[in-house]
């Protein structure tokens, strides 16, 4: 005879009673689904690809191992034109774009010489005759905050060596007046400008002497090691910088050299690199979209292939739904405030900067990182709910990316969408805060969530086509 | 009207059926003192000194701050002359010495070119005649694992620079076939070679133009972050060898050229820095010693100023006590083991590398290092209970050693010699396991303790103490 279990909903005392009485207790954190979606979720609940099409995506996208292979310009890469802007999160236009998505612009357009003064810039993109913008997602990048990348950028290059697919995301500025934040003064294009002329090209030196002596970077395995410290990968990139910095600097003294660059720009790279703790961000972005991009398209899977936001709207994409976005108001992160910036100062949610939280990590890792909250806010316990949390709208663990003390459970893996709607629990972000204005940057970091309403829209999606589907079999 | 507290001792049961009652519950570890010592712990609890000393030796550990101000060869810091020796641990001959001392010391005897065959040295040990050895300890130094210090070692050099005070460690040869576990075959010894010709002077000439441009590099500091990076700097040290490459890396490009390195000179101890993740080891130990060689000597105090083990005895030393060891048989370490190594293979507990949990770090900060686990066996919920324990045996809380996972509580430091005969727990040490035949090598890693009987030993001096000072006072 089997031991009784005792499952309680919401009655807390009387599970503990139980508990007390050595019985197996099963705590359930039940909630009703969110409003207006039972009919959807029944509908997607007995689609019969569902099952296979989950498992077929979570496989194909713990399967993939991100490799760092080259160093080049957006230009020769991503095939980026004078006047071609890429940006974070969903397509949008200048006339509802932020300020911190305008300010980059105002920036990026600048850099490329496209006006003198960035404030000159305004007219240009208003025109738009002779501008552009586009997704970073629509040509296999990811950029975090405001995310602009113009074609003198350099940019990483990481590959699947399995498939060939590639990624692609721009070198890290360092923090506080930057670009992606929004900042476009002086310092800041003086500063991209060091990392087109020195930082880019001697990277590129190196990164393909490694490649050529020892074989590519193991981006995925560098991230599998900075959740055993203390990193999430989104807002604590420390320990991934570090190893990049070892994985690099010894290339870097001997091609930089050949390439030109003398032991002043190798150290002053170094420096670089070593005082930017979020350097390794703009790789463990596009490890997290190779990764994904490996589950995208598979029909009748919930899974969530991307979450990106354009400073206006948080926008996913799903595996079942192919390209389309699902788009709602991008949420201001609750956080911790640098100097005597507060929560009016603060942009809305930017960045495709999320593709971390999409894949597993971030926010749905802050349990192997609980120092984060001291920058993001809130507390120790509450780092370690949250991971606990996101396994209940996830489809697995993935069992490279652990997390030591929750005795080494995978990272929560593939948000799905019917999970998110039957629970009501959304996906936790970790996320740096732009400042509203164009050209103030950073002014804190915080927790958020996507709106709500964007999953129920996917789901309906999702419904729409399981019936199609369904419809199809029955003629 | 306060609220009723109570004080459970032993009943978990009842504490729970209190706790239920929303009454505050004391749960008491209580365990009975260390049989024989009630005596000598209530001589120690009446001196009157005891309060203020132990107060004044805590301080005095928490004020330091260690920097890295130099590197040298043991022969000009040290001032060690041929044939002189320094091994780990408290003093011991030849005679007694164990295996992997004993490979060390003939292995050590052959890189100072005393002997052409390490197995020569036996007898040259033997006779004693034109050889000595000496603790580590006694000249302000401390050697992981057999902790063996010839002339020709460089040595790091930490500096506090309120008092002057330096203390110093040789520089970390890596893992396995290694002259600190014993092990002394040519591939040793063509490393020390290659330590000693190129990477001791290049990291000479990186420190002191470091020095020179932006002052020392702070090791405390390094420790912070470490242990908010899941290292507890012991037996991982993963993260502090990164933030140190990623410190001297810059000026090793610059001043190992000027110092007439070339690039591949540079490249090569880049590399074999950043391939060791046991590296910044030998800056933790000295740092740790520095601290603590600040709370000693103040009579009264009860507080163990250094654990050490030369392979056959384990040894403390206790502020009030000076420079008396108490000792007693070193333990074999619980753990696991490498390749078909077992048990049988493993010497007993041996190294200076104990002074890290005399300072509050390795096995006593293991909760923020759970992935140490997986390298010297236990559980994580076992490290995290760990630190929690060591608390009860300990003086203070280090404020700057924080452990994030257990809200920012800070490391248990200074090891109470009085707390842990009362209590029977003894401090918990996390080691590498060398080999017990000399040549051999590392043999595992695990878990160990020193042997309970020299908290006794070292109590009763104290009470000796404590009562020739109150017959004093009573003259």
């Amino acid at each position: 005879m089997s031991e009784p279990t005792v499952v309680t909903v919401g009655a807390g005392m009387f599970a503990d009673a139980v508990a007390g009485q050595a019985v197996d207790v099963e705590r359930v954190d039940w909630r009703p689904p969110m409003p207006g979606t039972e009919a959807d979720l029944a509908a997607v609940a007995v689609d019969p690809r569902r099952p296979g099409a989950n498992r077929r995506a979570v496989e194909a996208v713990l399967g993939v191992t991100a490799h760092l292979v080259d160093v080049a310009p957006a230009s020769e890469v991503l095939g980026l034109e004078p006047g071609q802007f890429l940006h974070a999160g969903p397509p949008i236009g200048w006339d509802r774009a932020s300020g911190p998505l305008r300010g980059a612009l105002m920036g990026g357009a600048a850099l490329e010489g496209l006006v003198d003064d960035p404030e000159d810039a305004v007219a240009l993109f208003e025109s738009g005759s002779s501008v552009s913008l586009e997704p970073c997602h629509h040509r296999s990048a990811v950029g975090p905050m405001a995310g602009v990348v113009t074609p003198s950028m350099w940019m990483w290059v990481l590959e699947d060596r399995a498939s060939g697919r590639r990624t692609y995301c721009s070198l890290n500025e360092g923090l506080g007046k930057v670009l992606r934040y929004g900042a476009y003064g002086p310092e800041v294009l003086t500063r991209l400008r060091w990392m087109g002329d020195v930082l880019g090209p001697l990277l590129q030196a190196a990164t393909r002497s490694v490649v050529a002596e020892s074989g590519p970077v193991d981006v995925t395995g560098i991230l599998t090691q900075m959740l055993q410290m203390g990193d999430e990968a989104h807002n604590r990139n420390r320990a991934g910088t570090l190893m990049l910095l070892r994985d690099l600097a010894p290339a870097m003294v001997g091609s930089g050299a050949d390439a030109g660059f003398d032991g002043k720009d190798v150290a002053e790279s170094m420096r670089f690199i070593g005082g930017n703790d979020h350097f390794f961000l703009n790789l463990a972005m596009p490890a997290c979209k190779l990764a994904l991009d490996a589950g995208r398209d598979i029909p009748g899977s919930t899974m969530v292939v991307a979450m990106a936001r354009n400073g206006t709207d948080f926008g996913i994409q799903v595996s079942g739904t192919g390209d389309e976005w699902f788009t709602g108001p991008a949420q201001v992160a609750d956080g911790l405030f640098l100097g005597d910036y507060g929560p009016d100062d603060a942009n809305a949610d930017i960045g495709d900067s999320a593709i971390t939280e999409t894949a597993g990590i971030g926010g749905f890792a802050m349990a192997t990182a609980p120092a984060i909250v001291r920058l993001v806010g809130g507390s120790v316990p509450d780092a370690l709910a949250t991971t606990r949390r996101m396994h209940e709208i996830t489809l697995a663990e993935n069992p490279r990316w652990s997390v030591p003390v929750l005795e080494f459970q995978g990272t929560p893996t593939g948000i799905d969408v019917t999970r998110v709607c039957r629970t009501g629990i959304l996906p936790q972000i970790n996320t740096g805060m732009a400042g509203r204005v164009a050209g103030v940057g950073q002014v804190g970091a915080g927790l958020v969530t996507p709106p709500a309403e964007i999953f129920p829209q996917a789901l309906a999606a999702l419904a729409r086509a399981a019936r199609q589907t369904s419809a199809g079999r029955s003629l």
